[in-house]
């Protein structure tokens, strides 16, 4: 006879967890986290685990992507039924997830306690401009288009009015539900290669839009309609309707997100 | 009363002639030519510029790229009924295209005998190649997926072999209706970033799939199938069936073309 309550509780303390790096093409999903009106990349992922193990699995993200937001690095964590190879995870995964455009590049095997929400120590995401009058051919869809010329120059020195330690209340969307809008942003850079100009965040987390919205000042200040003192005006009044606006989804990419060299190198 | 066969004698000979930078996604067109079986590049271009200026136009265009090949710098000509400024040219254009993923980077007044095809010096190609085992989810359509890892060194020790002037029968499509054969190849090499390895290649033309068949070599080489011996062989065959696999057109890119300085810079 067994004891089913003892064995589940068994099966429960040996539940492997694993992580996994995931790219997606944001173009299609209502955002990372499932909703109801529409196709999350947490459900394909989901979907996917449940045709491969044939349990309900809870996948849990780094980042909370927006509808449209695309991601080269986002890291996610869950829990099997048992142990199987991390290459067949990940083999079995990216055939049960097409046609979406998801794919996980790298999977392991997890500390019991990992979470890859709230172990991340820093979040990197990129944002894509093209910056020229030809509307995009090639790049439609994975940058944003931009006619006016940029000063890269000036937006770096806007680009420094926002690192640090902040109140970011002008810099969240209306509907962002952190508890705090304090947050410390730990690099924001901008560069040029040709016309493309490529915005980079890093901050061990974000409120919601808070890069959309800070490259929508550096934006302004690019085409010389705000100085870096406005970005300095608009965090110090601590008003969203003081802030810029929130640039579109499909320059934005999650690339990276880093955790302490105990939870491993992820062969990413 | 007006002479009307003196009247269009002197239009012709007026007709001023302007050269462009045309960037486009390959995907959904038949090519750059114009065919029965679908919409091509030329087309598009060709009917955009008819519902600007009312007038059947032709258009000639350096690199005739097969269906599915992006170009970032295709360059083209044609003649207007009359004298448009470059800029109402270009906007009027890439106004009409839409939503056809075609768009003029740059357009302005050529020398009446300039001629795309022709007094091309260079044409520059890319082939982009993601070679990991996870599927493409953001570069799906742009890339090529090569699961084999590559080795990169090895891949340019067997495009040093195809480099000069050769007899690239084995490298030429079937259907290639060049005269000759014979073919100087000016560069061919390969670079690798993170798992992004691309194929540059530049002559003054290639031959019809010689691009993607050059790649398909370079391929086997890089997975160690083929050594750059076996490329030589196949060379000096002459002998399409001895040749390598034509690779899909999906990762190539005509990224620029190269005319006399005497045809003045394009400010693409």
């Amino acid at each position: 006879m067994v004891f089913p309550s003892l064995q589940a509780a068994g099966q429960a303390e040996a539940m492997p967890r694993y992580r996994a790096i995931v790219e997606y093409e944001g173009d299609g999903f209502v955002g990372w986290q499932r909703q109801d009106n529409g196709l999350s990349v947490q459900e394909v992922i989901e979907e996917a685990l449940v045709n491969f193990c044939g349990a309900q699995v809870v996948v849990a993200a780094a980042g909370r992507t927006d509808s449209g937001v695309h991601a080269r690095g986002q890291v996610i964590h869950f829990d099997l039924d048992h142990d199987h190879p991390a290459d067949d995870v990940m083999g079995a995964v990216n055939f049960h997830v097409r046609p979406a455009r998801v794919a996980l590049l790298a999977v392991e095997l997890a500390a019991p306690e990992f979470h890859a929400r709230f172990d991340a120590l820093a979040r990197h995401y990129s944002y894509r401009i093209i910056n020229r009058r030809a509307p995009l051919a090639v790049d439609h869809g994975s940058a944003w288009h931009v006619v006016a010329p940029l000063d890269v120059g000036q937006m770096n020195l806007a680009a420094a009015r926002l690192v640090g330690r902040h109140d970011f209340t002008s810099f969240r969307a209306a509907q962002c539900q952190a508890r705090s809008p304090e947050k410390t942003l730990d690099r924001l850079t901008v560069t040029r290669d040709g016309d493309q100009v490529i915005v980079r965040a890093q901050a061990r987390s974000f409120l919601h839009n808070q890069v959309r919205i800070m490259v929508g000042a550096l934006k302004q200040v690019g085409e010389g309609k705000w100085t870096p003192d406005d970005v300095t005006a608009a965090l110090e009044a601590k008003d969203r309707a003081r802030g810029p606006q929130t640039v579109p989804p499909h320059g934005l990419y999650l690339t990276r997100v880093d955790y302490s060299p105990a939870d491993g190198p992820l062969n990413g």
